[in-house]
């Protein structure tokens, strides 16, 4: 504990090796005045169903398509993809290795698809509103999902099954990204509990500079970079949220924003089907007890962008990846009071206030079986 | 033009030479339907002189230091500062090659400065309000802040003036970051105009990334990349904005944020002492007319986050290094319609609807002389 005492009063850089990025921490920050306001718990005040969300069972969607009266999940192709299944295959066209259009203008065709995935019929249940048994068929469905997407030879490859609906992809993609976007601070208006999920020809930036730096670290050390990580962590437990016998929830050394946290199984796994049985339970117990300690933090539902990087889908990488979730959330002091990604942010480097260690000191201590909204009732 | 008439409908990834990072682009998006409200131009209501605020002329901050009755622009060091000038060293201790602790939990203590700049007395004209001939003290400004912090043998080093109140920096420092953030939606609540600058031992992620790749270009291909890059723009003219005799300014091919613009040298500059006095009068109007063609754009007040980049103030990688401004704002199709950064762009990669050259051309057909509110009045 003596060196961390040493970093809650000295600003100091932290390095991600995940991204191979730094970020600034300036821990006396936090000894600033503040003015902000006492808030009150917000409640809940959704209808279980609401005829006008487009994600109610059984209601219509923009585009004329019903949803049916589901009973758990629902995966739909998203009416406007930010990528297509079908268009004119596109590369720009690059001449001699000195000219400067082939080397400063360069572009790449991407075809993919893109889902939107219901994770519970009703419209005011949220993750953290969830008991970890109702959390189990959101895994099971991003399983499935995956399992869908990858190459028919793979072992790990299964049809999709029947009731999720889903036509099988028109061609072998690269990566699926899901995610979820939660609240109206991350750009999500509608509050019916889903998620989203991108598959895409290329693997995206962040998980291919993710695959770079692990691969990076195995063939030198030996031992996947994740797997390392998370038995420090069991030892150092400075910055460990909540355990259980499958998975770890913590707060990232390098952490950027304020209460961010990453979900990492105890064992080298590399994509969602690889679970057992007892670590898909233990999943849906980690994504339960974190989702209620962040919604009882500032008691209010917590807005946060969640998602899951694993191996690609078209089979490649697979020693290099290591299955795990990130949580961003923007709340910083309160209900109101949000972390901004700005000016020196954008321009220089990420900066942060409190540290890693005192944010999981705080959600440690949060209740994490039940959410604040229940005591309130 | 044939070549981007396809990519103003196909999903395509873009690349950022200067990040070496990836962006994905769905033009085919801006046709889906919107039903955004029609918003009415916002006018101005501040006053000239508001009491309550801490950066008008004559009133006193939170610690109680007095702002000057200034006539042009002032500089201070923030009152609450990211980083100290004066603190213990510290680096985290690596002990063997191959041992977790050392790999995966890597801190350094940084040390340096945070100066408040306001760019005018007037606590309501922003830059959007000024004539060049009021944004030259600013540029000005920025200059003596950077050429303070070289060392004392450097060819461009000069004292701080005494009538900016500067006391010399303690240590050499090695990379200022000049900023602007302007808007709530950029975290600014105080809309008196001013930016910040950020003096810092070790140069931050951002900067740094940059010169990585700028060395390696010009190291490759014999030309600075950003020169390469400038002059490629000005034949191609798809996406340049403004332009006069020695600046051009353009919404750059990889651009993430909408309406994402860069401002650009047509030398090889590498930092602002460098300018002579026709290229910083050519700069103030750069500046004067951007400002005014994004404040015209949606009939607002424009938020962005605005950055300067330039040589390392400790004289190093001087030849990798290309004086350059980035402006990144937030709106996407009015007043209160903001792009997010959220789900997909955190977890996987950026990603924008509209094309950088389509951008442009919104920007280019704007008035640039005068801002939208004089015609209201
Ligand atoms: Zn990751
Ligand atoms: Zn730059």
């Amino acid at each position: 504990m003596a060196e961390n005492r040493i970093l809650d009063d000295v600003s100091h850089r932290r390095f991600n090796p995940l991204l191979n990025s730094w970020i600034l921490v300036s821990p006396h920050r936090t000894k600033r005045p503040w003015q902000g306001a006492q808030e009150t718990p917000s409640k809940t005040t959704l209808p279980e169903y609401d005829p006008k969300c487009y994600l109610c069972p059984g209601n219509t969607r923009a585009t004329g398509d019903a949803m049916p009266k589901y009973e758990s999940t629902y995966i739909f192709v998203n009416d406007y993809s930010a990528v297509k299944e079908d268009q004119p295959d596109y590369t720009s066209k690059s001449s001699e290795d000195n000219d400067p259009s082939s080397l400063l203008l360069q572009a790449t065709g991407v075809k993919g698809r893109c889902y939107v995935i219901t994770f519970n019929p009703s419209h005011n249940l949220t993750l953290a509103d969830l008991p970890p048994v109702s959390i189990l068929p959101i895994i099971s469905t991003w399983t499935s999902l995956y399992s869908a997407h990858l190459p028919a030879s793979h072992p790990h490859y299964t049809p999709p099954p029947p009731h999720l609906g889903l036509a099988p992809p028109k061609q072998q993609y690269s990566y699926l990204q899901i995610f979820e976007n939660k609240g109206a601070a991350m750009g999500c208006s509608n509050p019916h509990p889903h998620g989203q999920a991108w598959c895409t020809t290329g693997i995206p930036d962040e998980p291919s500079t993710e695959f770079h730096n692990m691969s990076e670290y195995k063939q030198k050390h030996g031992r996947p970079m994740l797997l390392d990580y998370v038995n420090l962590e069991l030892t150092k437990r400075e910055r460990i949220v909540f355990e259980n016998a499958t998975w770890v929830v913590l707060c990232p050394y390098w952490a950027v924003w304020p209460y961010e946290t990453m979900v990492l199984p105890r064992r080298e796994v590399h994509c969602l089907p690889e679970l057992t049985a007892g670590e898909k339970e233990g999943l849906a117990e980690a994504i339960a007890v974190l989702t209620k300690k962040y919604d009882n933090l500032f008691e209010t539902q917590f807005p946060y962008s969640m998602g899951i990087h694993q191996a690609p889908v078209d089979g490649s990488l697979w020693e290099e990846s290591f299955l795990h979730l990130h949580f961003y959330p923007p709340l910083l002091r309160s209900a109101t009071v949000r972390k901004f990604l700005v000016g020196y942010e954008l321009m220089a480097e990420p900066q942060r206030d409190i540290t890693a260690e005192q944010a999981a000191e705080k959600l440690r201590a949060l209740r994490g079986d039940e959410v604040y909204r229940k005591y309130l009732e």
